[in-house]
């Protein structure tokens, strides 16, 4: 019963840092022939976010929380030692330097091999998130979704 | 030896994003059948505190402790762009706009789909938390209790 | 295929109360008979950092990430309420008090125990962390290496 190709991740966290780690973990997978879903929930969207304002309609909260979060692997903070971005611009220039791939690099890795997205229908819904302003390629579901899937994988983290 | 029904979460961190993911999921696997069970530790404690002030004998530094922590799900900040409570009021707010249930709420439906509850017992001595602060309905157990039940689980999350 | 006996977790923070939550369960998996692995990255590999400055070549950035971030279980923080290391403060004296193991004791046991950690190259790399720096009886590794133990594990844990 148990699927011995299967690993799940939420990611529910929207820092550079661990953003960095979910991709490296299910690209690593993937490379290794399991069958990988990644399911972005709260913060995590904002790893999905186009970096390119899109104009859609928006109530005034729904407008704040838009304008407060991040939007895309560029304007990602770590999580410790962020000092208003400045960690996250040491961190990815060390990257650079070191020949690390960039966020932005592992997803369309992932997207490359064949990683299922699906973004959080209900978070989108809390945060005002709306589909034209996340990547291309993604799928739209709920838990449900996310729990059918994690119960044939044998690696299941939450991140 | 694979339980193919049984889903286990550790709850560590006691902010309300994250509360409420848990208690989705977990409500979202016992609503598919699976028997599920939170283990809470830590910050995560907080989440099952009674929202009244319960009057019991601690020492200074738990006392110190207890004052600092939150009270319940009303109580909870959120683990990004809370700024002193308002993230977390604005996000309470939008759910109920949107009619997604509350952490009250979800913490309810848990009992009633008979999630198994746990508090643990040695991070409750650290946080100088007695069973008369947390709310009715739970277990007090340790590791072992945890291991013994993840150990037959096909979900295991640390959230 | 599924092998009963293990445990694998990730342990990402680099935060006190986290760690203590990952060793006591790494701890207690081992206990009871299991094969646990623990894989440290990013931040995580400031548990393994020797308490003592050890000379080795760096660069600027490296040297400036090394100088900010804690060095061993003694310097780490708690991930909430730290108010500027007073919570760990805190949170160590009532653990030496009610005589649980403080995170040093923690991290010894599980040697005894046999539990591997691993330490992972490439947050070494890219946070400038050399072996010299970090306590002895670790293998150094990469993602790869942390797969093929999830995927004979029942538990998996990312912290």
């Amino acid at each position: 019963m148990i699927n011995q190709d299967k690993t799940t991740m939420i990611v529910f966290s929207g820092d550079l840092d661990k953003a960095i780690a979910s991709f490296i973990i299910a690209n690593g997978a993937a490379a290794m022939g399991q069958k990988v879903t990644m399911f972005f929930t709260f913060w995590g969207l904002n790893i999905l976010r186009k970096e390119q304002y899109v104009p859609v309609k928006k109530g005034f909260l729904e407008m704040m929380f838009a304008w407060m979060m991040p939007r895309g692997p560029e304007k990602l903070g770590i999580s410790k030692m962020n000092f208003g971005g400045l960690g996250a611009k040491m961190m990815k220039y060390i990257m650079k330097k070191k020949n690390v791939a960039t966020l932005a690099e592992l997803v369309q890795l992932a997207k490359d091999l064949d990683i299922e997205m699906i973004a959080c229908a209900m978070s989108m819904e809390v945060l005002g998130i709306k589909e034209e302003e996340l990547v291309d390629g993604l799928k739209y579901a709920g838990v449900a979704t996310y729990l059918a899937e994690a119960d044939q994988s044998k690696i299941n983290l939450f991140i």
